[in-house]
């Protein structure tokens, strides 16, 4: 009988270890943006990948010159994140057509907490706080749907990403042709990323705006393809890419390497 | 009663699981400096962040080339790190101050084991290998105290540094006229460390000596801001920039982010 | 009797706590070379390191072109890892050894999943697939060997390689003179490294080819130095600095720094 209740209490610990651990990991992308929790009036609002959302009505004017930002801009908005860099670019497109803003600055740092790929630090610019404070909110929003064709596990992730009409932040960040139809496909580790790009163009007639490898993107691991083209068949590539780039990773890291939040694409 | 025992039993193995984890989180940055633990003349010390010391009493000539070291210094002090250059900089300036040493280089790999932020590699150059030696000395004691307004959590890290009377180390590292009162404020996330740089050159009348966003700082997740001027002013702005630095961490990562050891500043 | 119950539940769960914890450490390094477990025809197989190798047949002409791929390779052969550099540059030169290849190109993101070091990717040119295959088939077989000298802990890692006779991926990778006897010391952190490096210059009569400390490699936290000349002499210096580097490690992390696989050296 004693042995029958270690068994249990055994039973019942490992289960709450087990539960415990999954909620550690998920929590660094739990997909609920939040407007709370700060009463600065700087601060905006959190979202998946350790996002913050912040923003300055008036940037002080000797830093406004050390952050080499054009006098024209008084306000700025914050978008950063550990964990992301094409989810926040895509989101920032939404933002830009939504509101009286410009992209000042996009920078990909090497990050994601110890995985293969980028955080991010994107500035809006506004002559009105008000302008830039939307921006940054649309931004927030966006995030969840932006997400979505991230897919990863523990040996890397693919991230695709899809957008009708390019705007400014796709401009500024990856070249795209604003008001074309554009895709971005990313493959981490770096490998997976070079068969992804070679199936997507394969699948589809579209046109290659950019090629990265580790050595041209911050020194992450990920090999990254920018198309642009057809609405189409821009997607029909990505998603040929998604495919077999998903297959691959599952196989790596052999376990499933799921959505982030819901595919979009 | 079953009942009951299981309880008690889970309570006290979720307890050891708690107690264990803290434990192994802290072991990053234990605040304890050793200087034992290894028998080769060239070991120094160990402490926070993964720190080691270490001397060369006479550098071979071969190599001493290629690392492009000046040739009057025979002897090197080596300090390296996982995690932390700031205070591992600071440390290295008091260092300076207290010994017939150089600062030959000071390097920033992107690390913090999966953090936000940088490790180090310093070097001191000296004629002789005992000036290298109490160099490397007074570096490991000092981390103690400069770790002090490194506060963290799972989300990223601030660190605010502070001196008086820039030496040497600050010079060589940040550009900071020797001599003058010299601050440091950083933020991860970078966007944290880009409102924090905002609060700090509002609070007090300083001069800004530098600002640093990822593309120019290793790919670190760090925004930078470097401050000199009158002594009050340079540590008024500094706090400043803390509380809302650790406000904005502790709300994005929704937990409190202690200091690595004691406040100094 | 109830006390004594607890106890016993106590010891077995925090059995199965450390069994389970080391094992999702091995999981990241398990030396088996895997060759099944996907249908793509492009996949050959993973191995140690989260290493994946691809195959292309015929790259995608306009994907050539954004690769700057010479167009003598109509195939390619794509050998990626998330943990580990020197270990695949070895294996590569064995590979281009063993077939009718040559290495396009080797980058080094800064990776190894929060460790101090790279990842990889390494690409092989061949005009015909089979070549291209069998390359990226020996490699992968290779790296249970060439990880043998990879000795690490929670502090960093060691890493030596040797090799009698520098083929073409030592040559692209590190400017080894082809046909001569190799090696490279690598230390993390950095500060390891350069004590790594002295000692092995000064234990034998060998060539410094080459010294990389973070800011010229990829910002990981590491020393390298490579060395040529006689088969003896490299191979006296590489494992003068295993012993020095692997102590001096074990210190800093206060814990074994076991090898990866099996010493080879």
């Amino acid at each position: 009988m004693s042995e029958q209740l270690i068994e249990k209490v055994m039973s019942e610990v490992m289960k709450k270890i087990g539960d415990s651990q999954p909620e550690a990991e998920k929590k660094e992308l739990e997909s609920s943006v939040c407007f709370k929790g700060n009463n600065l009036t700087e601060f905006v609002g959190t979202a998946i990948g350790d996002t913050v959302g912040l923003v300055i009505a008036n940037v002080d004017r000797g830093l406004h010159e050390f952050m080499k930002l054009d006098p024209k801009y008084r306000s700025i908005g914050i978008i950063g994140a550990r964990t992301g860099a094409g989810p926040h670019i895509m989101a920032a497109d939404e933002a830009v057509k939504a509101t009286n803003t410009e992209i000042i600055s996009i920078e990909l740092p090497r990050d994601t907490k110890g995985g293969a790929g980028h955080g991010c630090l994107i500035l809006f610019g506004a002559e009105d706080v008000s302008d830039a404070k939307r921006a940054v909110e649309v931004c927030l929003k966006e995030l969840d749907r932006t997400f979505g064709d991230v897919y990863g596990n523990s040996a890397g992730h693919i991230e695709l990403q899809y957008t009708a009409r390019a705007s400014h932040a796709c401009n500024v960040a990856f070249g795209a042709p604003v008001g074309k139809s554009f895709g971005v496909i990313v493959g981490a580790p770096a490998a997976i990323g070079v068969l992804c790009a070679d199936t997507a163009v394969k699948a589809a007639n579209v046109e290659i705006i950019g090629y990265s490898s580790p050595s041209t993107t911050s020194y992450s691991n990920e090999s990254i393809l920018l198309i642009s083209g057809d609405s189409g068949a821009v997607r029909q590539a990505v998603l040929a890419a998604k495919e077999v780039g998903v297959s691959l990773l599952e196989t790596l890291g052999n376990e499933k390497a799921p959505s982030s939040t819901t595919p979009y694409i």
